[in-house]
């Protein structure tokens, strides 16, 4: 973030840090004994899931960080995570950090890795960044067994009575590749089945994902593994994974990865990463099982949701908290002066230069996730700004004078530069809020409400909408949901994240517009509805200029270029 | 093998050995500090490559297990290499096992696992047959970064030239999924790319994968995988990976795969397992890197190749003891009786009734195989027979007079169902052949030799053919080839494994015939020319009742179902 007077790259400080070895860690900060661990090297290891069904807690606060609607840059919530996370055990309170997983795919394009920066990282950040501890690579294997088993029973005669013109299930890459969005497979002649459309979604955008953050136990796992609808016959009846024997062998390619990792911060701090779904068509959250493993081992957690409040905070609340009876204690909201000025209305170039007046207008944008925070999700807040050395006073007082009237307080935190020092003062605030007991969650819709009546009061409640619309054949397929007895599930919005609108170019508050329901999607082992709204990339592709061709290894095994 | 009064299957066996802590092991066995391993779970761990660089040696004895022309069964060229390994530190030799990793794709269909079975396998099973330490994960996307960076580069301009007739470069997968051998990519407009036919293999068949398994150092994996040709230009240039800038990024996908895998045998022995090249149009054994760590760490290294000694012994001794400098002390040619009566012409359902005229008959295959080792590949050689209780006296007599009048040994092994124990007679003969000194290592072909010639050598000096033939667009390639300065790459046959022709249905020892080169590519990372004679599938497919449907897992986490 401050960027200019820190000469380091990302790597570079987290390969200076000096690591303690994970089964020390362990042990010493969350009393975990080396048998209830499987070390993964010396600084990984994966907690063990019956060792953490006997560990009797008690569950510490949970604290949500989520963000303003981003620019493409990102306004810094995993760096905020861990910056948070370390200052909160500066204070002395033991406290575990809860991130997601990052996808390997983007590492090779433009956005770099995803273990936070500068002096707030996990480590150690390349083998975060790279496979980790193989959990996305068996999701993949998972995902495409299933694929590949549907595809093999229909070539040996499709009993299930597969309709070729209504599969559903799709194959997975964990890479930005373009070429496998829309594909025919299944070419060459009698001997390698029925020629059809396909394609590939980028792993994290896999249902077996989404269902592998929400399960709550292997046996919850495999259930819904078998839950998944594959296709659909002639008739329209849905033929699922479990009418292919799959379940099993899929999950049993998910034993190990279904355990928690745990890591370290560059202080030395415990982090469990573990999962990580698109914040689109699925619910951008980290697994079930980290989070209340981390409840578990500490008195704080810290944890994030994927993209902004509207998007990532609504899901945790109305997905992965509904479904798990978690509670958050706090939120913080990460939010830039830069990004305020840019939905104010400044362009790209001139985003470090003061205007006051541009940052009143984008203070909007925050207003509403703070109003969202507070009334919608019932949450207490707090709204920490990642400092950048072109930040002004005059700007900063503009801010706190905005969020007084709502009753909100405001930091300016420099974890980036300086560690946990300087998040001290944000730790303070949220250990207040999440000890005042004024959170009481509440949830944007209850189970009992119509799909179509969910789908409406997040776009009126959050997003400030006016109404939503769908075509007829949209709303059919939402209709015949609703009878097919899959009401009571949960929605999943599935639009653009740089706008309380479907239009990313509509910045700040925008209100009074319609959501229009382009497409909808059942999950029904993830066990929710995806209502798409505008356009929702599942592949990326990669840049001109991909950021490969800067990544090496030397003979020694040491990485540059990952940032 | 003996399997009628054994109640225990594979899996069950190797739930109910007793391990031993790898750290230990390592330890213990092989004088392995604890900080040159990398523990992955507490029966896995990699071997640091700087301190087996460090590591003085003395090399060791190196076995190699080879077999007869296989039924679509196996021989048990893999439980006979763990349970002569066994054997031989039963004996009091220090010895050290040296496999392939297992492929996924097969477990889920008919094959199972590969990890040995009954009571001569490596342990854990479950964990070495799903994904084991992620090698094989990080080869795919290694192979899949690299065709992800070639259609986007075409996408962005394709200023290098591709002509997209030309691209040889396709993708993988580790599943058996038929779906995927031919597809078209970059369907869907513009914004996907240029549409094209493309087809995925299996990730054993990558070059990525041939590279992976003949690297002698890091520096060396990254020259290779620049050296890879990924497609043409019009006028028919070489574009390799190097002008994608894609060798340094691959590397680092392999930072940690690059390291061999320690784990043990039933028996609590060493077992290094590492790398798994395709034996047909790749070469079909382990890493070198591997074989180097063992021979380093053992006074005997038992080690395999692919298919019978005419593809992966001969592709051992031409390709990796040429590239490596490695050389054998001796062969075990595994055989058994009911194999060799099935090369007597005796059909599947009668294999197990004594029929002497068939076994002199089948007989052929054997000595054959025998006379290449001795003769071509220069190498002392005893042959194992993996025991079935249907074996009958007078069916062993006649084998050993046949191979008393080559000179060679003759031994029942029993390690299947007894272990250590029941090779140990197979263990004393090849301490004692491999002392003898008498093994001269030589190659089939000089590197000198067109590639024609090297072709015909292996054809006419190994399987007995009378000639090699191919249409002339491929014997044009072939010398295109030859001109390029390729000429003094080794060759490798991609032919069946299942007769010493290229017609799998021709049992015994035919002679006379003409190994037809049906198509030949160019290995520019692996540095060899595949000549593919026959059928090769690179992608094979699932069978009407996958075994994936038997596979499970209970709520602890315990797999059932592998086999």
């Amino acid at each position: 973030m401050t960027g200019d007077n820190v000469a380091l790259s990302d790597i570079e400080i987290a390969q200076s840090a000096t690591l303690v070895p994970v089964l020390q860690m362990a042990h010493d900060r969350l009393g975990i004994p080396a048998e209830a661990l499987e070390p993964y090297g010396h600084y990984k290891a994966k907690i063990d899931l019956g060792w953490l069904d006997r560990h009797p807690g008690p569950l510490g606060k949970l604290i949500l960080v989520t963000a303003i609607s981003p620019t493409p840059a990102g306004e810094g919530k995993t760096t905020t995570t861990v910056g948070l996370g370390d200052a909160l055990n500066r204070i002395g309170k033991r406290t575990v950090i809860a991130l997601r997983e990052p996808s390997l795919g983007p590492v090779f394009g433009m956005k770099g890795g995803a273990a936070g920066g500068g002096y707030a990282q996990v480590v150690p950040m390349e083998d975060i960044n790279l496979h980790f501890t193989g959990d996305f690579n068996a999701i993949a294997l998972a995902h495409n067994l299933l694929a590949a088993l549907m595809d093999n029973h229909i070539h040996h005669g499709n009993a299930l009575g597969f309709d070729l013109r209504r599969i559903t299930w799709r194959r997975v890459m964990d890479m930005n590749d373009r070429a496998l969005r829309h594909t025919v497979v299944s070419l060459g002649g009698a001997a390698n089945g029925f020629p059809r459309e396909d394609g590939f979604d980028i792993v994290v955008a896999s249902e077996v994902m989404a269902i592998f953050c929400l399960a709550t136990s292997r046996r919850d796992l495999k259930e819904r593994l078998g839950n998944i609808i594959v296709g659909y016959t002639r008739e329209q009846s849905p033929i699922r994974a479990r009418d292919l024997q799959a379940q099993g062998a899929m999950a049993a390619l998910l034993k190990d990865a279904i355990k928690p990792n745990l890591v370290q911060t560059l202080e030395n701090n415990p982090a469990i990463i573990h999962g990580g779904p698109f914040a689109n068509i699925a619910h951008g959250c980290n697994t079930v099982t980290a989070t209340r493993a981390a409840l578990k081992l500490g008195d704080y957690v810290v944890t994030e949701a994927g993209f902004g409040a509207d998007l990532g905070a609504e899901k945790f609340v109305d997905i992965k908290c509904r479904k798990s009876g978690l509670r958050p204690d706090a939120v913080v909201i990460v939010a830039t002066l830069r990004a305020l000025k840019h939905h104010g209305g400044v362009a790209a170039r001139d985003l470090n230069t003061p205007d006051l007046a541009a940052l009143a207008r984008g203070m909007a944008n925050l207003e509403r996730h703070v109003e969202n925070v507070q009334k919608r999700y019932g949450l207490a807040c707090v709204v920490s700004i990642n400092h950048f050395t072109s930040d002004t006073q005059e700007e900063l007082d503009l801010l706190r004078a905005r969020m007084d009237a709502l009753g909100v307080p405001v930091v300016v935190a420099r974890h980036w530069a300086d560690g946990s020092r300087g998040a001290e003062e944000l730790a303070h605030i949220v250990v207040r809020l999440a000890e005042s007991g004024t959170s009481n969650m509440q949830f944007v819709y209850a189970d009992e409400d119509s799909l179509w009546d969910k789908m409406k009061a997040i776009a009126t409640r959050v997003y400030g909408a006016a109404d939503i619309g769908a075509e007829a054949t949209v709303r059919a397929k939402i209709e015949k949901l609703q009878a097919d007895g899959y009401g009571h599930y949960p929605v999943c919005v599935a639009k653009t994240q740089y706008s309380f609108s479907t239009d990313p170019k509509l910045r700040a508050a925008p209100s009074g517009h319609t959501v229009n329901v382009r497409e909808v999607r059942l999950a029904a082992g993830a066990e929710f509805v995806v209502m798409i709204c505008g356009d929702i990339m599942t592949m990326p592709g990669l840049p001109k200029d991909p950021a490969s061709a800067r990544i090496d290894v030397d003979d020694e095994g040491k990485i540059s270029g990952l940032f």
